[in-house]
């Protein structure tokens, strides 16, 4: 049996908005990323997805409001929903969604990761 | 959209061993529990099992060996694999697993909860 020590995962992400699958529970991910300045409008058609703020503070803009979450908190973006995260500073989030989410959504662009990519 | 608070909600936990929803991602559940001295051992016959830290220290005792996890450690405990957490100190932790898992697994006793209690 492996744990998983979230800090020591962190320390091999060396990119932004690089999510990195760091656990694998039925065919649902685990990732970490570190996020810093803006990323771009999308969805994902198909799943919810989740956030949780492991340090910093982030914003996830819908098209409506937008959101700040802080270290401790999370939230879940519901399938189909517009949304744009950024944080002015660096922070650490943790992403739950099943495996094959593209992190860019409906859309391929620069910003666009490789999946499934282990750490 | 609402973003839920890790420590809010943990306020609003008086038992020990008693997870309680607090958010849900398509047919997924996190749940949040403080735990505090022996569980019982048990399986889930039908979907993995995820232990995330939240505050304190925790083990998993499976039936060849003891994991420790502290604060910022997680481990996800594959379908079917008999554990038993357990806490000397009060501890507080995430579970996430799929909506409907029983907390005792195949067993029903005086420590199996309601299911599906929201906070």
């Amino acid at each position: 049996m492996k744990k998983i020590n979230l800090a020591s995962k962190y320390n091999k992400i060396n990119e932004h908005w690089s999510p990195k699958v760091v656990a694998e529970m039925n065919d649902y991910q685990f990732k970490l990323a570190k996020i810093k300045n803006d990323f771009i409008w999308h969805s994902h058609e198909d799943t919810d997805e989740t956030f949780i703020v492991i340090e910093g503070k982030i914003s996830i803009e819908f098209e409506d409001e937008t959101v700040e979450l802080c270290e401790g908190e999370m939230i879940v973006v519901p399938k189909g929903k517009k949304h744009r995260p950024f944080a002015l500073e660096e922070a650490k989030i943790m992403l739950v969604e099943p495996k094959g989410v593209r992190n860019t959504g409906e859309l391929i662009n620069k910003l666009t990761t490789k999946n499934n990519e282990w750490i």
